[in-house]
């Protein structure tokens, strides 16, 4: 049987989820925890790769016997998540597994994902958040929360989002499809939820900085179109910080 | 003129608010930002002595001069916060200052305090609550919950409340009025605020400790009132741990 994992991680400690060499990863310690309850090395294949210090509350993961498509085991499936989360840090746990088609691909199959991008908009510090969103100092008021909504709606549909995506990536096509992008207020908290059926590399983040120009006056809305149309990742806005970003949903 | 600081911050990392010889506290990084920022020793008075371990999303504290009842400076009051800021660690937070009168006491001039305690009630932990809440795996159901609910309502009132005191504590009078006792729940979230005249050492970890033995069905709530009268350590339920704790409001 192949296993599909759905993973939450605080993504601090990590360089991201992708393994690479001398450098902590979520992918090295899924796979140190496979070998460790199965008794061999396991191919473990994430659902996206995440930067440095970005987070996820949900992550998707399968895993089989290393150079096969599945694994064999006398595990039944609904064990696997506390028997994995065991040998797993208090920071990456596996909160539900399920068997999934041998041929199942955990990034190829999705239909869509959701990203969220946290902002702490306040003066002090929250010391329950360092590390955990961005922390904008400078006061958001109503009309610049207002223009950041209605930026954020210029952002959905079918475009080339080259724009938004970072300087010198190489990616086979640019053009993505934004199904939903909101942005809500929760006292000092400023929630960004974008989905989209794919993200080029930094896209979250450049677009979460092109919504922080916008209430900072330096564009407006209607010079979203524009910047979109430009192809051109010059006119946007600057990549917002690594820590405010949760992989928050993934459907397929 | 004398300064009161509403502080937050993440206890993890401190042996609790207290300094003390050879542990990291709140109050040395307190000591510390303060001598940095004035220029002089001062002394720094807490609102209560936290636990090692246990937060504060309101925690109050006066900064005087060394053995004085007061302190000079040019700084603006309202600049104070981001200047003490500067100088402490990402975990505390100077939410506010503000110019109290010199015999102003944080701890003997409360009125009430209020103290929250959170469990995350699931086989799975969450990686984003870790060092906290209390990872309590047993579920609780909907029966259990209500149990726990009535029997918080029974901790309300002036009672001796030395059945929960950490057995080996000295105080002078172990009589406080609780003004109000409430769980509340949220998805896997249990949350238990209690508000009060004053607390016992480990008084809130024992409620605690002793809700949760209501919900394993060890007590009944009808037996609350018995282990209150009995004035005994031993009837109480176990010492719930100190990551779930929360000082969450003081009021003057």
């Amino acid at each position: 049987m192949k296993i599909l994992l759905d993973l939450s991680f605080l993504g601090t400690a990590y360089c991201g989820y992708q393994v690479q060499p001398n450098a902590p990863t979520v992918q090295q310690q899924l796979n140190f925890a496979a070998k460790s309850l199965f008794g061999y090395d396991c191919d473990i294949i994430g659902c996206s790769r995440t930067d440095s210090g970005v987070h996820a509350n949900h992550f998707f993961a399968t895993v089989s016997e290393k150079g096969k498509k599945a694994l064999q085991t006398d595990i039944a499936v609904e064990k696997i998540p506390k028997a994995l989360n065991f040998y797993l840090p208090n920071d990456i746990s596996v909160n539900s597994a399920k068997i999934v088609d041998d041929e199942f691909h955990p990034r190829y199959d999705v239909k869509y994902k959701e990203y969220l991008y946290c902002i702490w908009n306040s003066q002090t510090r929250n010391p329950f958040l360092h590390d955990r969103c961005w922390h904008y100092t400078k006061h958001i008021d109503d009309i610049a929360f207002e223009n950041m909504r209605v930026a954020a709606e210029k952002f959905k549909g079918t475009h080339d989002f080259s724009s938004y995506m970072a300087a010198n990536s190489t990616v086979n096509s640019t053009v993505r499809t934004i199904y939903d992008a909101t942005v809500e207020r929760n006292g000092d908290a400023i929630y960004f939820r974008v989905s989209a059926d794919g993200f080029l590399y930094n896209m979250v983040r450049i677009l979460t900085g092109t919504l922080i120009s916008v209430a900072e006056g330096k564009i407006t809305y209607d010079d979203i179109d524009d910047i979109t149309s430009a192809c051109d990742r010059g006119r946007a806005g600057m990549t917002a910080p690594p820590q405010g970003l949760y992989l928050n949903k993934v459907v397929y």
